[in-house]
């Protein structure tokens, strides 16, 4: 099977040192937070969005599920908004945290990953049905350049579930993480990084660093800054496998900015980005 | 917090007493199987098989990630199935196996589960985000009458992470059957069913078993009949907590028995759905 030339990682790499930003701005389009006059065109909300954040960005993580509870025209709205997103010159990661059966999977990585003019570069993947579902994903990196970020250990309180203790004493996220690894392995591109990637809750610093200790290859996706209460400043551990080695996200703080600041609310979301990615630039010590 | 009147447990009971069927068929609408003529008409092949099957099914079961392959218009005629089906007189379980923190997993159970016509009866629900994430949908189950079906042992080989032994002795997997069990307690309906459910893959017998013991009150979807191998006789003691404590899924045996037998798809899928449901009403014994 032919490898991409240029893989998920290597783009990744190339994008955070030509911006200089590790930023990735997630685009939940709430309907309660939106500003009055656009509650009715979430696309024409996340296009301003992305105009504002643009510069200081190198990825949007659209939320499928704000997207799914529109309908039909949330849809429409999220396929106008990636397409929009990578015209814009930012990547797009589809947040959907899919997982299903291998032969299912097929239809997830094709849905977002696949095709002339993919909707997203990388998506979001739940690991509980194992590396068989897996699979597809794994072949969308290799055929197509896509990425993808397994969600090992997340920024809720879920650890009835995450943090259950293995017979070798480790908690379950950390088998996880493993498994990632070891399912990224022969994606690594030359910057070093490998095309899948793993989702780290950085309202947990420890588990950050033990994360960028067993995946040493792995990007790391870190979301839960700002709303969530995580702040740059716990996550330089995430940076020490290079400068693209983890991506920090964050959605409500940038996207509804203009909630707490007033004013327009692309100025608003701009300002907050342009603060954020250099407060994460000068934590990663790049 | 007002407990819907008849609760989701409660409504398949009395649909599977009615109909004496624990049958679910499966919509997978996967372009290069559906017939020649309709390989532009998702909505009309699925509307055609719920048209053969209603008389024999309790529920069918969208898969979610085949509609959405074909981006707004599969989305569309996903909205179009749900609603044939409901009007069918079937119970619609949107398979999605929707996983994120609780915020996100709101506009998830908005999606699919409330409104004044919810797409869908029940959705599938992935538990690695733990109980923080199942809230929403608890709530849902509350309010709605809409239930839930937690992915415990999936039908594929994804033995390296529901099967890894904990601290305890037992599989990852059993862990999360409890949760499960724990999680819906409090939603128990008049007939004994929680209508918090539980996905137990059919090709695993042993386990289905298992889970049926660890898992009383719990409605056990089985997938996995058919194309993936498995039987009805291997199921029998799924249904010792009543009539309704188990639904049999089929999909591709069923929706694409022309393939086989040749003829037209409806009348073939009704053939098998029938042969299938009637298979399944004797092995459970009522």
């Amino acid at each position: 099977m032919p490898v991409a030339t240029l893989t998920f990682g290597d783009r990744i790499a190339a994008e955070v040192e030509r911006k200089r930003s590790q930023l990735v701005v997630g685009l939940d389009p709430r309907p309660d937070l939106l500003p009055i006059e656009l509650r009715g065109d979430v696309a024409r909300f996340c296009c301003g969005i992305i105009d504002a954040v643009a510069p200081h960005a190198v990825a949007v993580k659209p939320q499928l599920a704000f997207f799914e509870a529109l309908c039909v025209p949330g849809m429409a709205a999220f396929a106008e908004t990636c397409a929009y997103a990578r015209r814009a010159g930012l990547l797009v990661i589809a947040d959907g945290k899919r997982g299903d059966i291998g032969s299912t999977a097929r239809a997830y990585a094709a849905a977002y990953l696949e095709g002339d003019e993919p909707l997203a570069d990388a998506l979001t993947v739940n690991p509980w049905l194992g590396r068989e579902s897996i699979e597809p994903y794994l072949a969308a990196a290799r055929r197509h350049g896509a990425g993808f970020f397994c969600i090992v250990k997340t920024s809720n309180a879920g650890g009835d579930v995450q943090d259950v203790i293995l017979s070798d004493g480790r908690p379950m996220w950390q088998h996880v993480a493993e498994l990632v690894a070891d399912w990224g392995a022969d994606l690594v591109g030359e910057h070093g990084l490998s095309s899948v990637g793993a989702v780290i809750g950085a309202t947990h610093p420890r588990e950050v660093a033990e994360a960028r200790r067993l995946m040493p290859r792995t990007v790391l996706l870190l979301p839960g800054v700002g709303a969530q209460g995580a702040t740059p400043a716990d996550l330089a551990r995430a940076f020490t496998s290079g400068p693209a080695s983890a991506l920090v996200n964050a959605s409500r703080s940038i996207i509804y900015a203009s909630r707490e600041s007033g004013g327009d609310f692309r100025a608003a979301a701009g300002a907050e980005a342009a603060r954020l990615r250099k407060e994460i630039w000068a934590v990663s010590g790049w």
